[in-house]
């Protein structure tokens, strides 16, 4: 499975993919794709140096990236304090409602919430930046908005290929002129940050509109045959995210969470702003349910959705409250039926992959196999 | 582009066209693919007689077949006059509003509203079948739930082959259970009743869900990579309605509409309830806004909203009052720039589907064509 941009890279197959875990990413290096570590996490520095000093001894010396998040705007001099100043007291109360009708424990005293609004501003994803380049990563992902010129600028002195998110192909021309080099297409049905247009109809539209970028697809992608689909319809890769989520190296720290991602259908996802405050597609769960219903307060714009849920999600993750526990994840959620090693998706992926070209070369008249 | 299926019809291409109009249709059948009449609109007999016997003069004596309405549940002894007597005045109220607002000129007397919602009750769909079996139709399609069990053997004493539409892996399954031939996966990004489930998703998932049943895809595809890509999903064939409207046979009765069609791009439609009540995708418009938006009363359940716009619908359409002017459309009608001949959309479509297939094996590493 090799296409320019896999040769560029030197991986063996062009699957990137994206994951929160750096066993995870390590894994996918070693299996022949491009692990991409996302850094969003990581507030302080040196977990994150911790994690790529990691990443780099068991990727086996194959490529890895990373993952960051830069808001497109730019938002000068302003605190979490700031932020959380704007909240207003109606959402508070609704947080403190939703978490009581469960019975969703506090957290004990001095215990962080673990995930901060802080790890989406830009001064933290910038000292991100400046651990990840003492480091030989090859690939610069931006999940939200083109990344500013300085950062293409350094990236692009190590030798380093920077990568952008999109769901319009307006979206992508704009990360075209910002110098990127890679634009990941994200369809409607992907997990996480997405747009209203599919995979199918996105890949080409993308494709078309920043020739000669290379695109990768990203959204709907889990098997052989997607990868195969996503790949025919012009992109140099494909991006995927979700099916990691249940491997064996990945590291949700909740067993009642992998249970319902492994017992979820593909309706089962929402595409919801109760995360962050932009649309994201995540598991539809009763906490989804009570932001989107009628009886919600409606959600608040990013990032101040995320700020006054950060502790809720924590709670609800910590104490493993299943009615209320969710993830972001995209439709392919109901291909992933059972745990399974990250080589073993691979070796899946990659079969798949010949019998879907295979399939297509009868159906078009052609021999199967030289 | 042939498969099981195609080589069963006797057709050169795995290529099904779904259009309201005959002139399509037979244009469909004689470029190699099989024409699918959209029979909704006949609520006279005579008229869908007529329309058949030009079809089946111009078809070029290949295959076509039909496209019926059977809702899934079935209502004894109700009449149209039964289900106004169902609508709100508050709704009136908003349907007449609105087309004050925009200046939307009345009917003349006595000028007939085209669309009825007696083409959506069984007893009409079952007219135009009594009137259909008369001609050698080889498809007949349902486009709303599974056909009774006593229109499936009627079908299939006629050698015709039965498909119906589904969203989910659920409905297909059903569709399986009352005995039908082809079920066609009808993807989020399509035109008309959706579910929220991508092509991308959904195709694989109804393959494998009904197998051995051949699955056409439908919904995001346009394009030549398109077909190939839903083929490598496992799909026996593409079932393609969109792509027709702006064809040179196509008689929408209004320059207008064609030209939004043309200008519109993939993020210009949206899945609304305002037609029929059910999620349909169509061009997003003031009119669909006005539905959706906050002052709006709701969308009635189907058949009561079709019923309730029909007469507005028209006189939108009659006087081509433009912010409010929209059809049922896919997300591809961003692909659709320029007016075509059915016979040239058919070329572009098979030589994109070979240039996708070369692409493909070139990243698999095999050898392009034989």
């Amino acid at each position: 499975m090799q296409t320019e941009l896999s040769r560029k890279l030197g991986i063996e197959h062009a699957v990137f993919g994206f994951t929160p875990f750096p066993a995870v990413a390590a894994a996918i290096s070693r299996a022949g794709g491009c692990g991409v570590l996302g850094a969003v996490r990581y507030t302080a520095p040196d977990d994150l140096k911790r994690d790529l000093d990691w990443l780099d001894a068991h990727a086996g010396g194959r490529p890895y990236g990373l993952d960051v998040v830069m808001p497109a705007k730019k938002v000068e001099g302003v605190t979490e304090a700031d932020v959380e100043a704007m909240i207003p007291e109606e959402h508070r109360r609704f947080v403190r409602d939703t978490l009581a009708a469960h019975g969703v424990p506090e957290l004990a005293e001095g215990e962080a919430s673990g995930w901060r609004i802080t790890g989406w501003m830009e001064q933290v994803a910038r000292t991100q930046l400046d651990v990840a380049f003492d480091y030989p990563i090859r690939l610069l992902a931006n999940a939200l908005g083109s990344p500013p010129a300085d950062v293409v600028e350094r990236a692009h002195d190590r030798d380093i290929l920077v990568a952008a998110l999109a769901g319009s192909a307006r979206h992508a021309r704009k990360h075209q002129e910002a110098g990127i080099d890679i634009v990941v297409a994200q369809g409607y049905e992907a997990g996480g940050h997405t747009g209203e247009i599919a995979t199918m109809v996105l890949t080409p539209e993308i494709v078309e509109a920043v020739d000669p970028l290379p695109v990768l697809a990203a959204g709907g992608i889990g098997s052989g045959p997607q990868v195969a689909a996503a790949l025919t319809l012009g992109a140099q890769g494909v991006w995927l995210g979700s099916i990691w989520l249940t491997t064996t190296e990945a590291d949700l720290h909740s067993p009642a969470l992998t249970r319902k991602l492994l017992a979820a259908g593909s309706g089962d996802t929402v595409r919801s702003r109760a995360l962050t405050g932009k649309p994201a597609r995540q598991l539809r769960t009763e906490w989804t349910d009570a932001w989107d219903g009628p009886a919600g307060p409606g959600t608040l714009p990013m990032p101040l959705q995320g700020l006054l849920v950060a502790e809720a999600v924590s709670r609800i993750q910590k104490y493993e409250v299943e009615p209320l526990l969710g993830t972001p994840v995209g439709q392919i959620v109901g291909r992933m039926t059972a745990e399974r090693g990250v080589q073993a998706v691979f070796d899946d992926l990659t079969r798949g992959f010949e019998k879907a070209v295979d399939r297509v070369n009868r159906i078009a008249g052609r021999s199967g196999r030289p």
